[in-house]
């Protein structure tokens, strides 16, 4: 016998506050995304949120869990074509289950891998992070980010210059880019992330691939001798600060998408493992395209 | 014989873009704080930034390390009072060294230590973290937050009524208290985090009061078997949600700190390592003080 | 024009020191396995190492990469049946393509799902650990191993007790059962790694199931109120210590894989995240078949 | 009332199984050592375990807490001379308190603080991390270990031999050293760990000297530009391999202490986070003195 149950998270409060989020964090699940070439499997972290008035004492968390179920089983039939898409989806699932939100917030990110090689060296395939997130506000619209995290290499411009002044040496030009010469370089992680308006088809591909040519060079699992030298001479004709990333990264960015409306939100961090130190060094520019084009 | 360096950072750029933060991250410093009964010694992780601007290569990244360090060793012959403190003198000192930037911003954490115990009951040095911030526009103030992260224990109040309704009971009225009954409880991590206005002295160990009194139970590392059972009834006499965790925190915060301006920022965070799900339950308000009042 | 290059790490030393360990470590890659009823894409972390005698300088550890890569490609036009089976491949090979080695290790990690739910209520996809390893001895066998990692539940049998004395209950029997009453529980992380002898197929399936029924309950993703009132009464109708866990484990394994050989490497974990208390509470057992049965 | 308490950890078994391992984990606290220039304050980070017997049900976890908590207040009194001496007290105490156990076992790790510059540079306050360790055996000796983690450099021989073949240059002579030249080089994080016998006082100071000097290069957080320069140029006459750096510290330990005895436990790893690939570079050894010296 079940005497009926209390129904706690519905009782109502006086007197009490808002809450800014209310939901389940670190939540994982295989997700199947259709790519215009390619069907892949990714293995997705989520977070899912939504608000909660005053007077309620409690969000209904279950409800997130169900509405992610859900919507990911519907993906194995009708696969998403991106994890925006899929957090857009989700974000609007939300609000119609807790019919007591004004607005739904997920988070997601997932390893992701893309064959990769210099010219006429070995292929591998190397790994990359993709993030994506998504907020609907009830009656008003759902906006969308994408993003991707990228390992790469900087090479230092200012040790460059203090290295040759110690040797006593001159730079020299060779033909018009920069003569490499010895600097300390390191492990980078560079994100950038985008929102993305309406129903533009915006590809992972294309901001990995915006993100490793800003960098000193990209890094690759697997190299010959001959390539690996490639490399690093290529990272070192080629030295950048956390800043120049950011600022390369952003310049591509403002021309590439510069039919995208004003307040589109841009966020790119660079962060660099420095080899001579034991901290870190990083820079980062949060902003909107309309501050980029201004 | 050394030939003259080229200053890379100080390089003028054109058509390039400012960047938010530029500065260092992950540099821990042991640092000696005075409070009002005792001296302590805490080990310091700092993040230190400026911002640039649009038309300057590179931030003297190695300032910030010289700032850092000068202010620290001026510690030891006297001692800062807060780590806020502390973060909001670094903050004006990046200011007058990095002459090109219009804002710092300097983030800290560290382990911290109380005696904790039960009444009658064993005592023991329970572990918390003290968080701080400070941010400084030139001409203009110098803000600064402080904040605490607790280990605590929640009871759930909703499968406290399932259990009781499978069971077939019905609650009972155990003096005005709610009678304990068999729930799930898990450990929870809840977070506090203050601006405070101008000389205010605040102090960290009243706000971890303030977050422990909130949570079903505080936690302790020695417990006889008896005050082992009263923890475990206290926290079933007192099941929380996430939700209201983060509400009992900001309902004390509103009364204790009623003399703090409307802009004053309040955070609070509560996450719950949920023992019946693999995910996390959370809850977070992130305001400000004439929103709480409203 | 290139001159020829120097080969680095065939230069031969003298009164130096062999290697028990040289390699690669933290590459990921996504990784078709062929299970008995479904095919899975794993994304897998590998580590993957040889010794190295005292007279040679390097080891050349870009084949590591190769050896992976060649072998993962196979592996898509033939999945492999196992992480086990991947691993003991790999180790081969790198003791083909590391010619100076007399040993290989490989160890590997990957998330992995599987439907779940209670008897007659909501099932969902739950996220487990599959955890992998392989060596090989030139001139000797390979050995493999295959683990799992759960989260699950464990409810405080020395807390229960406490409780109902200070309650001044006696436990009532309910059935053959205890009756469940008031404790700490909480979120309980326990792994099980076993030997693989020779070409046994060994599921991972059983071995979470093995896992799940040693914990006080398995935990879930979605549940109705009702069936989150059953796990919990489970888990209190189960209550166990992490000592409980493991103990439960062995017997388990020692009856199933009873015609394992003596030497069989059997390695149980459990650590509970304690809700009373800001530690860990930790139980293991590393032995062989032979000790458990002795 | 209280009726009497059932000890539950005390109850026998029949047909069970020993335990390894049972304790608890991740036990912070501050504890006052003695050095001998100096007193410092280290924020420690506690594992201790007991073997349990197979016919007890139960470890009495709280007692690990109890002895942790005594033996660290009787070190305000009385500091400690080093984090294994403190070790070796609690293994012993660990022993007298469960009366069931054969063994006893203690890890321990903290931050750790030096000043350090290059001659004639700055100074600054350089972050370290110390591990010790100790496990006593009932009627037995105990051993304890000591340990401490280097945040270095390497540079990496093998490219700069491709980069010179590359560029069609021959490597020239500088005196003596190596002629630097460029290469890709990383953060590299070494461990030594040495076994520490009978009443040897062992210095970590010399435990870090001895990985700094065994690195391409030492790390430095305050650097001027010259001596930037002078450590990039050090790194660089200087190429390692992680293979170099292990066995350069085998070579040291060696010599430095030839007067331990033969089962001294010796343990060296070494892992660059490389810049040119997304995975990391590991060499290890893990051996006993008189290996060493065969």
């Amino acid at each position: 016998m079940s005497i009926s149950m209390k129904d706690v998270q519905n009782q109502t409060l006086e007197e009490s506050f808002k809450l800014t989020r209310v939901g389940v964090r670190n939540v994982k699940k295989p997700v199947d995304v259709r790519r215009p070439e390619k069907n892949v499997t990714l293995v997705v972290n989520f977070d899912l949120y939504v608000d909660l008035p005053a007077e309620l004492k409690g969000s209904h968390m279950s409800r997130n869990l169900e509405v992610l179920s859900r919507v990911i089983d519907e993906s194995v039939r009708e696969p998403v074509s991106s994890l925006e898409d899929l957090g857009a989806k989700i974000c609007k699932e939300l609000l119609a289950r807790h019919e007591y939100a004004t607005c739904s917030e997920v988070n997601m990110s997932a390893d992701y891998f893309l064959e990769r090689g210099i010219n006429g060296g070995s292929k591998s395939l190397e790994r990359y992070v993709l993030t994506a997130s998504a907020e609907s506000r009830r009656n008003g619209q759902t906006k969308k980010c994408i993003g991707v995290e990228v390992i790469g290499m900087t090479a230092c411009p200012c040790a460059m210059e203090a290295v040759l002044s110690l040797q006593g040496k001159e730079r020299m030009a060779e033909g018009g880019d920069i003569a490499p010469s010895i600097t300390h370089n390191q492990r980078n992680i560079t994100t950038l992330s985008l929102e993305v308006p309406g129903d533009y088809q915006l590809e992972a591909d294309e901001l990995i691939q915006i993100v490793e040519t800003s960098l000193s060079s990209p890094t690759h699992e697997i190299l010959k001798r001959t390539d690996e030298a490639k490399i690093v001479l290529q990272a070192h004709s080629n030295p950048k600060f956390v800043e120049d990333v950011v600022r390369d990264i952003l310049k591509v960015i403002v021309e590439r998408f510069n039919d995208f409306p004003d307040d589109v939100k841009v966020r790119v961090k660079s962060e660099s493992f420095e080899s001579i130190h034991k901290h870190n060094a990083y820079a980062e520019r949060d902003t909107i395209m309309g501050e980029l084009r201004a």
